[in-house]
């Protein structure tokens, strides 16, 4: 094995060639884009030796059977989708490399004790109707309702849509998917994140996909003149928004396995010369950790309205977002660990940060995940980078694993 | 004497019915609103008893003569112009009551020992242009180099604008007086903070109008994802900024005669999800002592500096407006503090955080000012409000003053 490092990036190249934006890489859910990409996909699938075909939703699915045709299958997978001026790497890397994992092990003839599919999911950003992990959540049978009637900037519904890209909204859950029919979900991403590339390692296992919790918050006091009213009769929105902003940052350092960032500001009126009335900020908070993550808001909210009493401002806030962490399979974790061990390197254990298909998948399957080192933990962005000798190691452990399972079935099949 | 509040209330109310837009106060510089303000203040001028004209910059001049012809005056102003959605005080408060005063004086048939005029100045608050104290600088013949060519948000230029008006742009300096014109200036507006609503006070006297530095600041870190990169590995720009904001509420807290605010700020890339890698904000710093305001701008800025090390932020500053305080004439201060204390009321004296006519005046002659109480504080907005018994007492104070300025009159007349 090894070398296909150079094939994988030449694809990826490819399929970054497809886009809505002429210089930038956007390739968005039920475009004509996403029809050419997986048609492409689908072109590597056969060459490997899968079948391919599209599903209800518009993921690809490419299967290789085991002894028993529609056997369970181990999935790999991740999205073909992107969000707009995107990277290269985000979401095509795992498909491309699950594709180039498969044609590798048929290539020397390995005889399969379960199918194995790749999946390239339609839609994990949400980048045109606002709803994240479309695919993988049809995938898992886990349809939102209200799905078909959600629309896009320009008024069309994903029913309209799907009914363009030649898909019949009326049977979407055809594309959902029964626990027994998946064995094990397992995708390969890069990290998004520097934390690799600080340890200095090419590749990493992930714990979990951590659990969010957003908030828009807003802070009301009185507006003033700026040069007439004096220090202690202000009641300023924003000295309290700065309070709270590091009050954020304070209570999250306290905890590795913690992160909480205010991504947003704004002060009203927004004016030089007047004390801020009213300001409204956003809190994102994540961890690996459900109880860690919502121990860490109430000891937020307790600060918050601390600050708020003192200031004597009004404090209000509305949950944008809350979801619960995503565990990894333990067992299926120590297979990459020691997939990665196996290449003589050091094994870095760490969450994700950032969502991916697997948080649906695991309604259905046991999920694990392999992140590759990418440049200043860049992403969603151009400057996306992940270098040959990296992919390579990650497509290694990746092969490694599938090997070890192959081997080594998990329990049940 | 007294009861002359109820004229001044209907004549605002009138000048208030002068405007732009229906149901609301909009009186722009050079506009038909201001010429049809300007006959109208004119003809209350005439009716007091004194002459009228419009000068070269578009100010109304009243003027009743003193022992000598075209001899030296005692200035009593304000300006009519607005900002947009503007209330019916800031401004034609002490236009409309100097009148009263003056028509009370000739009235009783009191000998002047010098002219006095009264000016409505063509625009203070510079909402068309964006250039303040335009009719007063003229007046005290300090013209911004450049001020012709200025345009309107319509492209329309002063200059074109001047011509429209009736005016010539040429001529403009025709507007300017010297010092030996001008005995001194006497303004009385609301005070547009909160100070004497505070104090249980209708009416104080101004010691200095502040000066003011105006900076905008950037504070550069690295954006991420607010998932994946763990705290102490974050260069977050709005966290930054937020400890800068605290230090600038701090520092100003410190001293008395001393308003710091920051009234904007921005997060870049501004989404909830993302690190702020870049943070703007404004600051506003006041003070009525120079030394004060250049100390404190010193010490916040020393603390800026600090902040962005320790964070690993780069700052970048540019200063937006700086002006120098102007102190009010202690003799003329004294003489208002006199007439307060003879309405039997307990003198106030506290600067203006907010710019006045006067600080231009104040090239060409000593100015005073005398403080209005208005609630809430509140100015340039349609809530903006006096109340009867505050002009009254805010007229007696001025026409008392004015009293005294005849029987004594100041030096070198």
């Amino acid at each position: 094995m090894g070398g296909f490092a150079d094939t994988i990036m030449a694809r990826l190249d490819a399929l970054g060639a497809i886009s809505a934006e002429p210089g930038r890489i956007t390739r968005i859910y039920l475009s004509p884009e996403q029809a050419r990409a997986n048609e492409l996909v689908m072109g590597w699938m056969r060459e490997a030796g899968m079948s391919a075909r599209v599903d209800a939703v518009g993921n690809v699915v490419g299967r290789v059977e085991g002894p028993v045709p529609g056997g369970p299958a181990l999935v790999v997978g991740s999205h073909l989708d992107t969000v707009r001026d995107a990277g290269r790497f985000d979401g095509p890397l795992g498909v491309v490399t699950g594709i180039a994992c498969v044609a590798a092990l048929l290539r020397e003839g390995v005889r399969l004790p379960f199918a194995i599919e790749v999946i390239g999911f339609a839609d994990e950003e949400g980048t045109r109707f606002n709803a994240t992990l479309t695919g993988s959540r049809a995938f898992a049978g886990r349809v939102d309702p209200g799905l078909l009637e959600t629309r896009d900037a320009a008024g069309v519904t994903v029913a309209q849509a799907l009914e363009a890209f030649g898909l019949d909204p009326a049977h979407l859950d055809a594309a959902g998917r029964r626990p027994e029919e998946i064995l094990a979900y397992l995708e390969l991403h890069i990290e998004q994140g520097p934390m690799l590339e600080q340890a200095g390692l090419p590749v990493g296992v992930v714990t979990a996909i951590s659990g969010a919790t957003r908030m828009a918050v807003t802070l009301v006091g009185e507006a003033g003149h700026a040069g007439t009213v004096a220090m202690p009769c202000r009641r300023d929105a924003l000295a309290g928004a700065a309070e709270c902003i590091l009050a954020v940052e304070r209570l999250c350092r306290a905890r590795s396995d913690l992160v909480g960032t205010v991504g947003r500001v704004a002060a009203s009126p927004g004016a030089v010369n007047v004390i801020p009335g009213q300001a409204v900020f956003s809190l994102d908070l994540r961890s690996p950790d459900d109880a860690v993550r919502l121990d860490a808001f109430a000891a937020i909210e307790a600060e918050w309205r601390g600050i708020a009493q003192r200031r004597g401002l009004s404090l209000s806030m509305a949950r944008m977002h809350e979801a619960s962490a995503v565990p990894c399979d333990p067992a299926l974790t120590e297979r990459i660990a020691a997939a990665i061990a196996a290449e003589g390197q050091p094994v870095m254990r760490l969450p994700s940060g950032a969502g991916h298909d697997g948080m649906a998948v695991a309604a259905i399957a046991p999920i694990a995940m392999i992140f590759v080192r990418c440049r200043g933990g860049i992403s969603h962005n151009p400057a996306e980078f992940a270098s040959l000798p990296d992919i390579e190691a990650g497509a290694r452990v990746m092969l490694a694993t599938l090997r070890d399972l192959i081997r080594n079935p998990p329990t049940g099949v």
